[in-house]
Formats: structure tokens, sequence, C-alpha cells
């Protein structure tokens, strides 16, 4: 604990800040955080949702500047997106990906700026068709639940979806591309767009979660979460340990 | 192995169809088995891509038909989308449900025939959006499946997208709808659509992966996912166990 950002950022190399997600905060933030962190310092930001050209502009180390976006918990899930301005220095990318590599985080590249990046724009795509789905009444939101944790997110917990539609054709992804683009361009032509998440929709997705929102229940589950997070990263690393 | 259909269907209380993916074939299937299994013998078809009503409509048994699809490998990941034809009986569903429980697979329910059913909708829609990332070059391939496997995908092994949002906001999926949605309809409103699968994108996607295809590549890996996916079984049924 600092009792100034002055202090908090003297003599360090790398700065991961996390203030409020506001774009005129983060403005004043890296105006200060350019100001008085050494100049070899990297200045990395957790932000989700604003892209690094919008609050580095105008700094003088705009070239130190990226984002640095964790996932929650990041403690017990590994992965940062990495994402920098036009004027982010490569270096800047690389020596970030370096660091957070050596704490134990999967850094990944994105390599130019779109709004969400790319983890929640993967999960923003498969919540939408959730929320159709649950909302115009084709399954319930238990069984939807069912689909990913017993059937869709078991690969995914240590395959990509690359990797696993590689596995998903005997002459892999160009064979794949062949066999199921068609289906697949079926579905995306009809895939839910944004009014899901508007009245009705919303409202019916909301209605068909048969639990009722208290303290004491995300509280508990948010630690069972977090205890089967951990007992799953020590399980794949004993995995991975087999391998080798 | 039986001799012939007759034999194979011969006092049996439930059959599994997998036959050829062509309506043609399953019209001629679905019609020998309405004619030869016994009448109160329930009759599933594992299509992961035509819904029943397309090939059970004339069947004098057509109220006990049904879809249960499968995912690949169905003996390590257990969900099975079970969808009847409008002239499906309830107890149809009902019954299959509770065969399919009793030799260990997870059924869900999909109240209404739509393409795709609930599980390739849900993998369709994050593929569209992961063809047009790595399509376009925002990310690497081996990055964006990093993304799943380090990140999103840990949680989906053993929660669903709605008990994650639920975990993601202090109040719950109320709160989450309340404080995200802004958000992720501005990610939906720019959602990638069915030219993904097109060229060029489609092209850029296949040049993208690093590993060229063979049958010894595809076998061993595909035996490793096995190993992996029976591990992740035994590793979430000693964490449930734990639980209670």
């Amino acid at each position: 604990m600092a009792a100034s950002l002055a202090d908090a950022v003297k003599d360090v190399a790398f700065v991961q800040e996390n203030g409020p997600e506001k774009v005129e905060d983060k403005i004043a933030i890296f105006a200060e955080l350019d100001r008085l962190a050494p100049p070899d310092a990297l200045l990395a930001s957790s932000t989700s949702a604003i892209v690094a050209s919008r609050f580095t502009e105008n700094l003088p180390g705009r070239a130190r500047c990226l984002i640095g976006h964790p996932v929650n918990p990041p403690h017990l899930i590994p992965l940062v997106e990495l994402c920098g301005a036009p004027w982010t220095a490569p270096e800047t990318i690389t020596r970030a990906r370096e660091i957070y590599r050596s704490i134990g985080q999967v850094p990944i590249t994105v390599h130019r700026e779109i709004n969400g990046f790319i983890l929640n724009r993967l999960q923003g795509a498969l919540l939408a068709e959730a929320f159709r789905l649950v909302g115009e009444g084709f399954v319930s939101a238990e069984d939807l639940d069912h689909t990913v944790k017993d059937g869709l997110g078991l690969r995914w917990s240590f395959l990509g979806p690359f990797e696993t539609i590689e596995l998903n054709a005997p002459g892999g992804i160009p064979d794949y591309c062949e066999r199921y683009t068609g289906f697949y361009k079926e579905l995306a032509a009809s895939a839910a767009g944004p009014d899901v998440y508007k009245s009705p929709n919303v409202d019916n997705v909301i209605g068909a979660w048969p639990h009722q929102a208290s303290a004491e229940r995300i509280a508990s589950l948010t630690q069972r979460r977090n205890e089967r997070l951990a007992a799953l990263a020590a399980h794949k690393a004993q995995q991975v340990a087999t391998e080798s």
C-alpha cells in the first residue's frame, strides 16, 4: 500500500491500472502515471471496454501504454489480452508478454483495436445466442447451462475452438471447412442479434432463471467457483506434466 | 451385431439410429424401424442437422420418434439433446430423458424444432466470431485458442453461461443485464455473419493454422483429447463428490 501515486510507481518496471471504467478517469490516471512512472516502465490498463487510443493519444509516453486485460478472477484464470493503440511500440507488447508469462499468466496479442477485444467478443457471441434460445423458449436456462458444462465446455477447457474442429474431420481444418461451413453458414444467417438484450427478451431470460439472487448465494457460489477453478488448474498442470 | 434390422430391433425398448446424414435415408430407415420395432420402443435419431419433422410425419408410430443428438465422443461427453417433432408425444421425451440419464448421459430438452438445436447453435456463434477475428487478422489462431482454453473455457467446463454471469455482478443476473447489456448490444451489432465462412475469409483462416493435417497427427491428437476428456470426467466426478 502506497500513500500516493508517486510513491506507488517509484522505481517500478510495470504498472497495472485498475481504475473506474470511464474514459475521463483513464485519461486523468494515465496522464499522472506517464508523468510519475520511470520512463522505461510499461503502463497497462485492465479495462475490458475502452481501447487504449481513447486515453493515451496525447501522452509523451504513449508508446509504452497498452491494454492488459485480465479475466476475473485473475489469480485463477491465466489469460491476459494485450492490445496496443496504433502508436504503442512493438517492444511494449513484446516486453509485456514476457512479464505476464514470467508470473504464470497466458498473454495473447490483439493486433488491432476492436471493441471487446477477443475474449468478450467470443463470450458475447455465445451469450447472445444463449439469451435468444432461452428468451424465446427453445430451452430452459438450466438445460442451456448443461449444454455448455456437460458438452461444449469440456473440450474447450483444454482445447481451443480451432484445435477442436481440427479433430472433427479426417483431413483437419480444411476438410472441416469443406464439410461443415454450409451448415454453419445457415446457423450464422439466423444468429441472434442485439435485440435479445432488450425487452421483452431480456425479461424472459431474467424470469427463466429459477434462483433468487442474494448476497449469501452469490458469495457462497463464488467461493465454490474459485475452489473449482483452483482444482481445475491443478488438474490441468498434472495432465500437462504427464504429457511431457 | 445382428444379421438384419428385424433381428437388431427385436424386443428392444430403445433404438439409437446413426445412419447417413441425408433426409431420404432417414425416411427409409425410420419407415423400417417403425414397422419392425416393438410398438412401445422409442426411436431416436443421432442426427445433428435434420429435425424429426422432416422424416417422421407419415409414420404410424410418429409419436414415439425423436432426435437424441449426442456429442462426439459420446462415451466421454455426456450431453444428449432431445428434440421431438410437433407430433412427438410428451411421454416419449420424458421416457427418453430417463433412459439417457440411467446410462450416465446428461439429457436436455429442446422444446421446439430449430436448425442446429442448442449445442451447435452455441458452438456456431462462437466459431463464426473466431473465424472473423482470425480471418481479419485481429489475432493468431493459436492465441484465439488460448483465449478459450486458458480463459473462457475454464469456467464453462463446470458452470454454464448463466451460472457464470450470475456471479459476475453483485445482484446476480438482473444486475448483470442492467450493467452489461449495453456493452453486449454493441458487440452483437457488429457480430460476425455467414460471410466469414466464404472466400477470402475462410482461406485466411485455413492459412492461419500453422499445422499440416495428416492422418498420424489427427489420430494422435484425437487419442490425447480422449485421454484428457476421460481424466477431466474423473476430476469432475471427484469435485462433485467433495461437494456433497
